[in-house]
């Protein structure tokens, strides 16, 4: 074929022969995006925590539930939304903040860059379904409504599983997509790792409650019929 | 590069650029592979029909769950385990059964034979954590389990989600995987279409019944407290 044009091959990505035509570089330092990140989270959260005292009989956990459902729906939609449909934010000339951020998670997991189908899927039925979902959890919560512990688990799976599809599809197509251990380790793995342990701890709790919720019932109509 | 190899290009497959060194041809039939599927199914249903009889208080739509439950268990775990653990299925020169079926059902989605990293994760989750559960599922309706909704919604969410990331991948990646619209509407959309309007059914009905136990219970509390 024709030799690399340089517009095609300077990126910071591996694997290097990753080809992006109009790659523009990242402008932004690792520590502003995410000190952007942290900050608005903070904000989020201590928003929603504020708010959430607000609403009758809450306990603490109640209000930490309603702060993560809150925090990942907003990153559900916002980032991995705008990753989602905008297919080339890498080349972007006046480059947004949630365009850095995608190019700065790219050092950690180059099908990002690359638009790795299996990634983009993923991503599409998180920031579509799950990402208005994780709202619409928070709110259940505070009213307490009958639904609130069967979609914490209906969401909490869904991000289980989107995560396991992740691993293992990079896995199965040779674990190279970091552009240094540091990266792969910050961002592929500890990054991720909170929608992990968090949605599992919530799927433990929430199935213990309903379980509780139905043994409950089934005795009550025992209680009757004796 | 070197001229292509008459053993590396002959298939029925689509794309026809599809690279399957050493592959052997089908030799069953369409109407046997088919036919074999059937009769299994048949005499699985009926045999969980008749055993689901013996247990107490069971509704006829208990037992055609259960009888679901154990067929869809059984076909992820042998038919969907059989093509994540055999990856040279193509190849084998004693053809057993269950190659034929993916040889066969590639003809509607050619990732199978090519092995597609995403669907070979979404077929590694579906095999080895949800078909297990499926039978769980079937025992769980039987022996009136307090998590048996939960657990039917928990597979039921993941086979959703499984399919989903199915097609929006084979879509991003151009839906161009079949021999022959034939192929095309009845394996890859009619025949995936049980997994996407029965587990759909199953969310709605159980999410139902956990509201009705967790209200009853919220209730309960209340009469109590009163």
């Amino acid at each position: 074929m024709a030799g690399v044009d340089a517009s095609e091959s300077i990126h910071p990505f591996i694997p290097a022969d990753l080809i992006l035509q109009d790659y523009v570089p990242i402008i932004l330092s690792q520590s502003t995006i995410l000190s952007v990140y942290g900050c608005a989270s903070l904000l989020v959260v201590s928003f929603v925590w504020i708010l959430a005292g607000r609403f009758r009989r809450i306990t603490k956990l109640d209000k930490v539930l309603m702060c993560w459902w809150v925090f990942t729906g907003l990153t559900h939609m916002i980032l991995e939304g705008y990753f989602v449909f905008t297919p080339e934010f890498f080349k972007q000339t006046s480059p947004t903040y949630l365009a850095e951020v995608w190019k700065e998670y790219s050092k950690g997991d180059s099908r990002y860059v690359g638009r790795d189908s299996a990634v983009v899927a993923i991503e599409g039925i998180t920031a579509v379904l799950e990402g208005p979902a994780c709202i619409l959890a928070a709110y259940a919560i505070a009213t307490r409504k009958s639904y609130s512990h069967i979609l914490q688990i209906a969401i909490a799976l869904g991000q289980l599983y989107g995560t396991a599809v992740y691993f293992v599809t990079s896995y199965l197509e040779g674990d190279n997509f970091a552009a240094s251990p540091f990266y792969y380790y910050s961002y592929y793995i500890f990054a991720n790792s909170f929608w992990v342990w968090i949605p599992s701890l919530i799927v433990i709790r929430s199935w213990k409650k309903i379980c509780a919720a139905v043994d409950n019932t089934q005795e009550h109509k025992k209680t009757k019929t004796r």
